[in-house]
């Protein structure tokens, strides 16, 4: 990564594989006068699936920021069937943050953006407990309690996404939110929720995984960070990472443990979804880093 | 652990806890004259069991060494209902290795052996194909071929019972040995079967389990090696290990990195097992280490 | 780990190494009825020492508790010339932090703190900034502002160390503080200084660690938690941990990347501190964990 | 990485940074139907370097193979100012082997020749010992025996080059060969002999790094793998890895775990070596994985 005194545009793509891709786009970029600052393709040889985040100074590039899309679009991307996503370094994202009564993850998040570690705007803190009002607004962040049961769940749930909209929100963030979203919400949102759960996923999916680990007397627990599909703990990985845990150790040291271990593996899948190095296709994810 | 000159005595242990376990045990040493060379001990405080490993130097001990199980047995382990099991540091174990047509673990086991790495004996390699008959043999280690189908599996593993017991083995080890082991065998080697599955288990237990870590997208792999029990790939797990992958890395790519860490952690566990480190209770391990 | 109701004692010792060590000690809890929560002992065979940590439930124990080291001193360890600590698991530690204007670690132990994740006070901040007494002050932590310059360094010291007597601490943390520690300063809180380094020790000591790292093209970094002694970034290690780096990181990258490590090293130091499970002997140290 | 059917070239390329050098290059390739199977390219933006990896399928290509490195010179290269090498997958690299008597990374890679892991011919083992003589030539390689002294080494080192230069070796993999190789016979190999260290350098560089590592009492020990420079220990590395370690570990368990770290460290940057994926540059490693 360097460190961009500029403005750059970043583009996201992915196609059918064919040959003169990677000459068509960067082409595209030189001719129009662009710096090239990082170039990561990816090809899936099963799928036969080119993937690729190009990211190049706008200082002095020819076509202005606002038309890049349209000109890319008609002189690239349409003829080579592309999907693609453009962005701009100095777009600074919009996050919300959805908890239950867990704190550790909403505190480290916290402290990240007070410390001006990320790119990010964070508006919104959304939860189904009054636990951390305070730890949101003594960080400016409004806090919006939205309690749910069995039956005001889908209620409960139009109140938030009206929240996401009012708010502008580019995506959100479940840092311990202990409520399964419903399809619907999440298709509102599909590639945009971010979710750390607390086992090395596929194993342990649901409720209570340290507790399970220890059952099952694993040497190694993990934490997974994914993007939300409708099915349970399922999503595309982002980020996963483990650590070694002994005989010694009680369910009560799993779950300390695996708190820091949260933490940091949901700021990594964060931190990679702000700069825009994510591309999810088929349940999978190209991680561009 | 200590380089050990001398004889050592080592006792694993375990019972109901107590008060007064460990006085009653480090006394009995104490006062024959023993000097402690290690103590571990861990009680599940959640089931209330003790376990103990105790290694000790047999010179100046009193009792002599044929009688320190008789009089263990009498003076302290009756009386308080310990299960136990009594080791000398100058028996030599013997090993037996299965295999099939992956040789990566039978090399590494064989370089080690050869190289003088462990306490062990291994007269006996035993495969359901011909693959590695030269291996073995170059390693002056005797071959013998069971080649297995559903319909012959019972009498086969009647042979390779028969031939265990003909070679004296203390414990086998299952080098990527592609079959699974019937019931009554497994029984008959209660604990002492190790076997190393390719796969974060109980992430993937079963064939192919790096083709579907592949297709679910997960950030790291793993190895297991644990004990083999009646139901696949769910015995007490000694030891585990993880490596990084990539969206850039294939299903064979998998494979490679995996090759690596299969050997790695299968040679701590038969480490382990041989230093009469593992203590097995209730489908879990306790590692003294 | 176990999740203690009870009131417990626990004992840290060393002495030289002597037949029947272990059964004096725990003959002593036996007999006076007292239950063993943990126990593990290590033997430095080549120095001929021996050490221990042992915890016991004191509930029914016969000696009460402000008499316990009085009868340990004249029973066990004078005889046998231990050196010997002993506490209680319902004392509270009372801990300062030093910070300059790095805040991550700040800001992770204050987290930690609010959320009750250690049995500790933090009464005070000191700092050669001014920039975290708001935080500090939020926290209800008490905020000192000594600015260190080559000529005030001696007096500010001197109001330092008073402000910790004054506030009755037992060991300071240092979170990211930029200043060097007189000799006379450290030897006042021996083995009760702790500092978080980032780097690899003894890779990369003293001042901009991750800039070298860089230059020398490491593939990995790590972050280092140890004991202050004179000797800048020498004394006994507590904990290490590394996170891996590629040629596309920055040095901006691994500034970010190292930040995470450092706070997760330095809370594993601080809650091995918290558990008295650390003794330093010799300038390394024995962590019963 | 993909499992490539055809034959394919590798570009390896490094100049200043400059606009439009990755539309030249994959224009070159595009207009003359080669289809790219993977490009990683990566920008010092300190030093302004530009570096890339490039590989493409020949199948259709229209310059034939034995032309590509003309053409390109003279199209792009010279133009551009650029450094580069061709390669092509047939090419089996000729690797040369110095051991001395430690033989477990010796045994590791003779495996993995014989699995057929790697795309390699290893016709040469060259030691200063005769130990593995036997070892060798079991695995058909030719042994050749030069014992170095201090009197002998200018000498022994000349037998040496006219073997590497006899056997037409490509590069040499120093196995634990506990000999340092003179200026000049690291010049005539520059970039191409490869070494594993035994600790995480630059962290105890030279003689008995698992003595002086227990000594300092760190918590986790590495093994580096590096191109070989005049300066003992000093050249760009290409792979590290590291394992924690406990109080309870002896110098031996330190070289006992030390042993399982180095093969693996130093046989993936063989691996890397092999696959084309290293360029070095002022004294640091670009790896293309």
């Amino acid at each position: 990564m360097k460190t961009l005194t500029n403005r750059s545009a970043i583009l996201l793509i992915y196609c059918n594989d064919q040959k003169g891709l990677v000459a068509s786009i960067t082409e595209f970029i030189a001719k129009n006068n662009g710096n090239i600052l990082s170039l990561d393709q990816h090809v899936d040889s099963e799928q036969k699936i080119f993937f690729m985040r190009i990211e190049w100074d706008l200082e002095n590039f020819i076509i202005p920021p606002e038309k890049i899309g349209e000109f890319f679009k008609v002189l690239i991307a349409d003829r080579l069937k592309m999907k693609w996503k453009l962005y701009f370094s100095d777009e600074i994202p919009k996050m919300a943050l959805f908890v239950s009564k867990q704190g550790h993850c909403l505190s480290d998040i916290i402290a990240r953006y007070q410390a001006g570690e990320w790119n990010v705007h964070i508006p919104l803190v959304i939860s189904n407990h009054e636990t951390f009002a305070d730890v949101a607004e003594q960080a400016g962040i409004d806090f919006h309690y939205t309690p749910v049961t069995k039956e005001n769940k889908t209620e409960q749930e139009k109140k938030q996404l009206l929240l996401l909209k009012n708010y502008d929100i580019d995506f959100v963030v479940l840092a311990r939110y202990m409520q399964i979203l419903s399809s619907d919400f999440v298709k509102t949102y599909q590639n945009r929720i971010i979710n750390i759960h607390h086992s090395f996923l596929p194993a342990f999916p649901g409720a209570k995984p340290y507790h399970s680990a220890y059952q099952r007397g694993v040497k190694v627990i993990g934490a997974t960070s994914h993007y939300v599909t409708k099915d349970l703990d399922a999503g595309p990985i982002i980020e996963q990472d483990v650590v070694r845990i002994r005989h010694t150790d009680s369910v009560e040291d799993l779950v300390r443990k695996g708190r820091d271990l949260e933490k940091i593996v949901l700021a990594r899948a964060i931190w990679f979804h702000l700069q825009r190095k994510i591309l999810a296709y088929a349940n999978r994810t190209v991680i561009f880093n």
